[in-house]
């Protein structure tokens, strides 16, 4: 549980240095799949003053376990998205501006090429907008579900895809583990980005061949992967 | 009175900080509302070699009261909002790019997301031109109640809307304290610059769902608020 | 001659340290009006390596009178703005990427709003193409010569418009000196930013007021200037 | 051999410091002509853990002759362009994002300036987009193949457009050693930033006029080159 507060406590500190967050607009989480229980960022701490020992200990329905601190005000989503996604291990929000530029458009980030490939195995959906109802109920909880009905409705795989844009909010991204999940969400920020100066450049542009698609995400991920030392 | 100073100075360096100025394109100030003093930037000082007892201490009709240089050229718009918006405690004036553009294009920043709705609660409104009698006239002080009209008429609370575009100018940004003016003019840069491309992604895109506004405002604002420690 | 190496030598280093520039694509010189020699940046030399003593000393038409190293291929436009323009004591050529696209584009930068005002009393000129015979010719001498017409057959004065950008190439600006010629090169490339982006945003936005423009020019200008210290 | 892995390993070094990737998004090979010896950057081992011992030397079928390490799995590409272009002993590859912006969109960069002229001779072309069967067979051999063709089908010398965007893709670019190829890759992003903005401000933009396409490129190259010192 040390090592995972830990690894929770470097993959948010990672958030500042990957140019991710203004002041503390994201949070980074992990799990220990044994034990069910979720290791989370404190709520609105600046990142400059957050230490290991801060991270909030939380179990699969939120409920704190240990910690001085009130854990994330996103903490629903999170373990809803564990309790959903069996095999992540890491999550990580946040309101990085190109991908929550496209969650704002309510568009879905489109694979345009070989770096979206190599990471995301399609397009990064963008959820549809949530009820009124949704709203006022159990918000945080409700964006869980609204992010996990996206992926059962459309037959995303999230170990595939792993990353959402939740509309007129922002993006949530995950992994195998916390390190991970925050590499796939500068990966979708990078993406993001360039998308948007895709169509500037080409306004009819189409998804990328499949073919291709298939063979920059498979040369990285499976059991066939060539990328990498081993 | 030493301790405002110190803050105002504080918030000053911030601006530099946080990308937020060119050169000495901005400057903070903050009030002590039992005295009724102001204490601001002074004039064209470069941040670099700015000194907290450098500091300007202004009456609220922008009268010099203490410190050897004058106070910066906008102290009669900073005085005029302080005279009008009774609650607020800092204010912040900057040339931020995106919200600058706003300003420049004539057009209110909309609430399109979740980060605008955390902070403001509703649009950031751009004022009307000022006429040529305002501008040849006692401009600075004009520049503050073009301001206070724009909120009057259009019913708007600064309390909840802590921030403006000045029409063919730029952003001034307020708060309850000099540290929270400057938060809030980091955070309209940053949603000025993502509207934007949300426009460029999506040119129909309306302000986000009113629901989503109060759900995400009130979290962090007033009485039921639940972002954060305590 | 010593102090005008340093001052050119510190200014031509701004450029890197204000992002200006990428690897050699900019220069700074200088000029000694009583001598009528010029100090300028030698040919092609690296930033991080450049020392004061490789400053270059060239006279009016150009020629080399110190130096051991090749001054910079832009020498004879140099050489030229300094002929017709009288009271400029700096010049700064660089390769900025916002005021080079808008040189790409065939555009003048319009007056857009205050921050543009406060250093540039109307629009940033864009010459016409040069003709072959011109680029064929003295190339870099005729450089100078097509944007001297600029300024003449506009009836612009240069010393309220320290800048222009040359057609299919890129901004030259300059000061009475040379840090204030690397300082209005870095307000053009800013204005040059937020003159695109207020364009995305309004597309038929048109230069600010007259009144305003002269309001903020001449409270940093002339006589009646009332910003900064004195 | 000692000294060309030191080059290349100080030339992918430079592409963090460029800002030219993210994560492993890179890489970079130089070739000794006369033992025919490539030294490459290992695959996916992150910049900051990058030591020169670890560059692996392949020969010019790509096969590895020294190293403990997997070379890049782009060496298939790297070998054949080695082969086909016969001046070049450097290359580069980067998923820079403003020129895989241009990739994505599947357009070639045409010349907008003097910033483009002074190093590449004419515009930076795209690919065709790869057929399934060459995506589906030995792919990164075929992409150094439809890389190959695009010059020889069109006539470009890439002595004179040392770059390619592959469709779909992202940048190769080359030199005449490893550090001058990541200069290539560098003004390439350059100029892809600045040729996007130019058309966003002039969506008519026609390449620039030929005779100062010559005068740019030819005073930088070739045997009447004046830039620079000697």
């Amino acid at each position: 549980m040390e090592e995972l507060k830990r690894s929770v406590w470097e993959a948010n500190m990672d958030l500042p240095r990957y140019g991710m967050v203004t002041f503390t607009w994201g949070n980074v989480s992990g799990i220990d799949r044994e034990s069910g229980y979720i290791v989370i960022k404190p709520s609105g701490v600046p990142y400059e003053e957050l230490r290991p020992d801060q991270m909030v200990v939380v179990d699969m329905d939120g409920h704190v376990v240990e910690g001085g601190l009130r854990p994330s005000s996103d903490t629903p989503t999170h373990a809803a998205l564990y309790r959903a996604f069996a095999e992540i291990g890491g999550i990580v929000h946040t309101h990085s501006p190109w991908a929550t530029s496209w969650a704002q458009a309510g568009r879905a980030v489109p694979a345009l090429g070989t770096t979206h490939a190599d990471y995301y195995y399609g397009e990064v959906p963008c959820t549809r907008p949530m009820t009124k109802e949704e709203i006022n109920g159990d918000y945080e909880l409700e964006t869980g579900h609204v992010i996990i009905e996206t992926f059962e409705q459309r037959g995303i795989d999230p170990n595939q895809v792993p990353g959402v844009l939740v509309y007129s909010h922002a993006p949530f991204c995950w992994g195998k583990d916390p390190h991970h999940a925050v590499h796939n969400a500068v990966v979708l920020e990078e993406v993001a980005k360039m998308a948007l100066h895709t169509f500037q450049l080409n306004a009819d542009v189409q998804p990328m061949d499949r073919s291709l698609l298939d063979r920059h995400y498979l040369r990285k991920h499976g059991k066939n992967a060539y990328y990498g030392q081993k």
